[in-house]
């Protein structure tokens, strides 16, 4: 063996599965040697009393993207990357949205021109597909899949981004037949919009009605009508920002009649409650998000549902729409709750505050923050071959942590374009301090090291390819025999 | 870095979430190092073209144990170890059997006296409690932690095992309180007494009738009642040898509702069915196991909950009585079903089976065979700590596969001490070919390269101590407030 | 008392819940006395040996409507409820569909003028609304209960029909406000479109294909969706036509969770399966009806949720249109699968089969057959005051049958307006004989003894006022909020 | 028609499906008539203003029975029959326990010249095994029949009455094998030993503590295990006093999948909660039963499975234990929970009860009161041919009701032999004025008419033969196969 280009020493390493005291070589930037007592390398890291663990994967998270509404988020690639890295990610994954009219290639050229100068972390993007013509289902979507994009995302509401039924299934089929994944946003459009009006009708416009207006029945109603689209084509269907405790429990139960049935849940619905939509005047506006904030009872059966694996990822659904004219007051000082750009920051916040609340406070193991944080994200999205995880040969994706670090969360600190965060004030515990993308240091003692458009496209492997994530079998059960009608 | 006593060198690792290409450096027994191109061990082992997989831990078998009615299994801790290291296993944990009237401790040096000499694996004990009296309870069973025997077995049937409903409870609570776990044959003992008198008035005698004999719903029963109880005192509880879809649903559901509840099943459920019971004369005594053999449609639902996580150990429940007066036909050459001992030998094949009709036939993943073989059994029992993976500072108990090996099950090439395999004739493909423990070589090129009585009693960590199985948070959902009444 | 009118001597009377032998006295058009022995009538019919039940009330059947395309069915007022009479059924509530842009009001007048010259029994309409516009919801719709029409039906698929969510549980509100019942066609119209699109995609165009182009998949998901609607308003809804174990499974648990969700289902999918459809030539087109026919595991899975009282209501979906140009090959001799008009007859055949099928050979008991052929009806559709029973002061509708009769179905021998029924040879046992409309004979010994357009149109009370169905108490458990927002 | 006997005139008529307007003639003790202005009788009763209902049928009651201490409860079946009558009951079906050692016949001959010379109304008995030896299975069960005794009456816990699983199993097969019904005290006796053990070792002594020592989990365990025991052999099973959600909810899961399983519940559990064990002194001794009083919620959810028809009987488990030395306080004036006796009265409240709060509170119908106060009753138990409804031909067991008249319950008022009501001061809206047993009065204007004595002993016809209760089809599905093995 060569000398490695560097050496983190003296840590404790943990993946999904294990956790040991190790030092970490490392060359080419990809992971080299784990072993005690390695030999001096070029760089040396003195990880003594840190954890080495794989670097985050967000999985979730809106980035130089145009609202519905035309407004582009806060954050572009250069901004999101580096909130994203100072808050322990090195690789993540935007969404590429394409307004209807489009086709896929020029949208993801179009992001590309967004990302590929800015972003310091590696990237790839799920597709989101609101315009499902014959052309974009038959010649472009499988052409998508040889630029390395395998994953997709629909909305069940939002008036310009909607598909109906058919075209999920459309998508469903034509995405599974190559190999990839459907994501979906699931709200029962018919249920918001009749709310939207009562509430209005009656003169119910402050910012807290944003939270009856998407009821708990309305993702529990999609949640159901999606399992039963994916299974009748057989395909995979990820659920994200799962909200309810009744959606949580359909994803279980699919889960246990054998389908490839997956769910992720995100902080804002383990952390924060629609109490904070009632804060005093717009204020409520930062809390605006759909699916909505809930209660107590919610959070707890989250929890749980993280906890015995039902929901398989952890995500920010960063959608940083700023609290002023640019995003939250855009419909002015005293918007009405459904003028209100829906989402929040939080692409830094994700894993401290998994890490404090979770980890910290017994409520996950350390093996189980890493597979939420990143393992589980790589086998889902087609990225386990290079990333998620700590072991030879990987990318040298790595996050140092203090695990012992006191702090608050101030927005002055974070490293987002955003101007709140719906955490502030909140105390944690433990820390990413250092951050490396394919060995490469980018985050150190917080300074950025690293320059901007560094970070590479990653083309992924499709689903099927893929490993599969943690609990579930290489072969998923297709329940459908429509085309043997 | 020293030099490493030994090298494996060439070979694919993999763990239950990783694979990679890496040489494993070994020093001291344990493992040393995982890198590309280690420098020359001491000792080296080509594993090029091989896989090296964490060496498997066998957790429920009955070695140098008596049955219910005095006779002894046919294998030793001599052929028993042997016959599992063969089959790719560095560890075991047989049971320590308590007749009635015995003191645990009395129970423990009993089997360190048959293990200790012989055993050529690592080993511990679970301790199945038959009689548990106040003594047992609140004096024996704590003290037992201290030995590092952490888990326990209880009956719901057969006459000499079986406890009721208030010790159950007894032991649950008791086990729990200390960290353990407690694992339960699930079976209604009254609806088992009731077919066989029926089945015997009608003289329906034949072993064929041993299958009607345990209903399937003999085991759901039991295994819901064993749910209410565990969930009542908030213990964990593990349901060994699953063999009813209905039973692995409630499971199922039990774990969705936050409850540390598991399951286990075993490869005779999965390949054979209780039409192998009707084989001719009595040839069916072969077949004969508690609970029975059942259909194809069992066998596919039972693959499904080990694909989605539900089922988390896969154990050989390696039970050997001959096909003789000493076993099997102890009440003659035609006995009747309720005089064939219960139980069948799989202890070396356990692991193939699985390999080659799971990884090999595309139904779970490589890395989900680590987990089934010893990644969640080490987590579960207690051995995380040093077992069931491969990582930096763990024990070097590494089984290294031929995953191309081409073979056909014949008795005469294991190394039980039995006269019969049920599995005679299956064609199989990959094959454990070395097995080091704690970095020495035992089995290699079909040889054992071991001593008699070289494997160590393993004193194992307590449940709650433990690393938590796959999936499954630290902080398990308690249910009751007895206490608080 | 004065002399009876008429008493209908010796025969044995049943209700939903008693069976016994009395004379039945009537006076102006009412039953006027039960009891042994009475005083002779003005008129006498003598029922020894015959069952003496309440006359069935049909309410499932589209009678003068015009289908989606225009066309009118082949039977009008006339012939469809001549037909209905000569099966046993002494009332009938076929729909008044409105098309988009009429007028309840306007409907309602049409539908008056189709029905009043013409019926021999007494009539209603459940009002179909396809287009809730925000008059019609407002004004039109709270009127057209002033007229004594107090249930609604809608449409989840169908081109002219469909209403979208949003719109349903406007109508679904509106309708509960009023104490008005909802009815729903449920069965997902994106996977109809998606499958059909497939199917003739791959030239599979045949009337066999009609059956994958309608998915049990479908009508379960609407069925799911249907029920969060529902329990989202708080309304009451009533499931038309299940056809699917799965369907039926979720309407079974909303009622164990107290919701006031309802159930029918039709001779059709307990007699016929999709193997119907398979018949050579344009045979199976006469088999084509939505949701359409299944297999005969969905045959004893309804027959179940039929005697668990999960299925109250047993309607024949009577939707007449012949075997010629006019109605099932208006496309042509050899029609494509989706050009076939959906729908078969049976309002004369809905007791018959039954009281054949399931009283005859066991399946339900007498009073359970008197349940689904009228009590049921009666107290689901705002008729339990005058009609659905035999107690005294109820309209003297009565029919009379012969429970030995032996007969086999021919077309010929029916007396509706088509020119086949499915049902051709089916042998029967049990036959109604004579039929009492307020008191007068319009049927007896096979011929009709009324005039046209002496049935009256019945103003109904509205579900709420009304009594409870079967084992549903008075108060239903109202899950939504929504207002409390 | 001849001169009636007896003319209940003007009076408002129901039944379980019907409420009419009527006048009611009887003649020889049976009902004759019912209509409009009959002619006057030979005696006549006003029922101007009033409902003329069927006489209730109590069928879960302690009367002339030896506790398991050997203590006879403080009603005989004169105070105990008299008691009922006023509450409205025409029939009641007290329990006749076998004690061990005894023969059947024994029994029934010892309840008879208990029952014989007192009762004044008709009765039967559920027959209690506690000792189902063979003989008594194979030879004295069958016996039974012969004398119309038809359901039978088992305990899964308290120690002289306990059975087993296998007995159960038994009992079940050969009770059903006649067409005989199971009824089932379902608790897990474990559970129970077990908190009482522990309760006691901490000094928790005082009365409130019986609630934890029968926790909910022992009821619902028990449900589980008896659904799975009666399925096996595909017997009818009845749960008694369910007490729990959970309870009724397996309930209620089995007859969705079509099995004829049924549950009873009492007013107690709708009535009062666990904290009425909490009164000063012993008083909480009073309130003693098991299954104990639960809370709030399970009164909630109890009337809901009473609405939705899972829980078809509503019975007082009339269990009197004077709260002095012969009853409450055998052990003393401050017992230990353990030392209570478990039970309270309530026989002559249980339609009072019901009625005031489901009737005029609008939780049920007329109808639904009919049916759970008598007629739901007649058709378990094999009474339907003759009582439960009214109807021309069965016996005038009538119960004419004042539904306006105001009281508040007082046990001075009362006619049993206790000392105490648990209902003490509760105020009422409706009661039973008049009762007629065959057409006798023995009950009016607050007076008892009757002779001791004067009750008959009924011979019921079996379960199998007899109509089937309300909602369920005649054709039970059976599951099992056991007998095909």
């Amino acid at each position: 063996m060569e000398q490695f280009d560097l050496v983190i020493r003296g840590g404790t390493v943990a993946t999904a599965i294990d956790t040991f005291q190790a030092d970490v070589g490392i060359s080419d930037g990809r992971i080299a040697a784990l072993a005690r007592d390695l030999a001096p390398g070029v760089k040396e890291i003195d990880a003594r009393g840190k954890l080495v663990l794989p670097g985050g994967i967000e999985t979730h998270c809106h980035i130089a993207q145009e609202s519905a509404s035309g407004a582009m988020t806060a954050d572009d690639y250069d901004s999101g990357s580096v909130s994203a890295a100072f808050g322990g990610n090195s690789c993540f994954i935007p969404f590429a949205a394409q307004h209807r009219g489009q086709s896929l290639r020029e949208v993801l050229e179009i992001y590309d021109t967004r990302a590929g100068p800015k972003s310091v972390i590696d990237y790839s993007y799920h597709l989101i597909v609101s315009d499902p013509t014959e052309t974009v289902i038959q010649q472009e979507l499988p052409e998508v899949f040889e630029r390395g994009v395998t994953s997709f995302k629909v909305f069940m509401t939002y008036d310009k981004l909607i598909v109906d039924d058919r075209q999920i299934l459309d998508i469903l089929a034509t995405a599974h037949a190559y190999g990839g994944l459907t994501m979906v946003h699931a709200e029962n459009n018919g249920m918001i919009k009749w709310m939207v009006e009562r509430l209005r009708a009656k003169g119910r416009e402050a910012p807290r009605y944003h939270a009856p207006s998407h009821p708990a029945a309305a993702e529990v109603e999609a949640i159901g009508r999606g399992i039963q689209l994916a299974n009748f084509v057989g395909a995979p269907l990820l659920f994200v920002h799962v909200s309810t405790p009744g959606g949580a429990r359909l994803i279980a139960q699919a889960q246990m009649d054998g389908h490839a049935i997956f769910g992720e849940t995100c902080p804002q619905y383990l952390f924060l409650t629609r109490k904070d939509l009632d804060r005093p005047g717009a204020e409520g506006a930062k809390f605006c998000c759909s699916p909505p904030l809930r209660d107590r009872d919610t959070q707890a059966a989250l929890w749980r549902y993280l906890q015995n694996g039902t929901l398989k990822l952890w995500s920010s659904d960063h959608a940083p729409y700023r609290f002023d004219a640019s995003g939250k007051l855009s419909a002015g000082a005293n918007p009405a709750f459904h003028q209100i750009a829906n989402g929040m920051p939080g692409i830094e916040l994700r894993l401290p505050l998994l890490f404090s609340e979770g980890v910290r406070k017994g409520r996950i193991t350390l093996n189980d923050f890493v597979a939420l944080s990143a393992t589980n994200a790589a086998r889902m999205f087609g990225l386990a071959d290079r990333k998620g995880s700590i072991a030879v040969g990987m990318d040298a994706d790595i996050a140092i942590w203090d695990p012992e670090a006191r702090w608050a969360v101030t927005h002055d600190a974070l490293h987002d374009n955003m101007d709140y965060t719906p955490y502030e004030g909140i105390e944690l515990v433990g820390k990413p301090v250092t951050l490396l993308s394919r060995g490469e240091v980018i985050i150190d003692a917080g300074r950025l090291e690293a320059r901007r458009g560094r970070g590479q496209f990653i083309k992924r492997a499709t689903f099927k390819s893929n490993q599969e994530p943690l609990g579930m079998g290489s072969e998923f059960r297709h329940t459908s025999d429509y085309w043997n009608a």
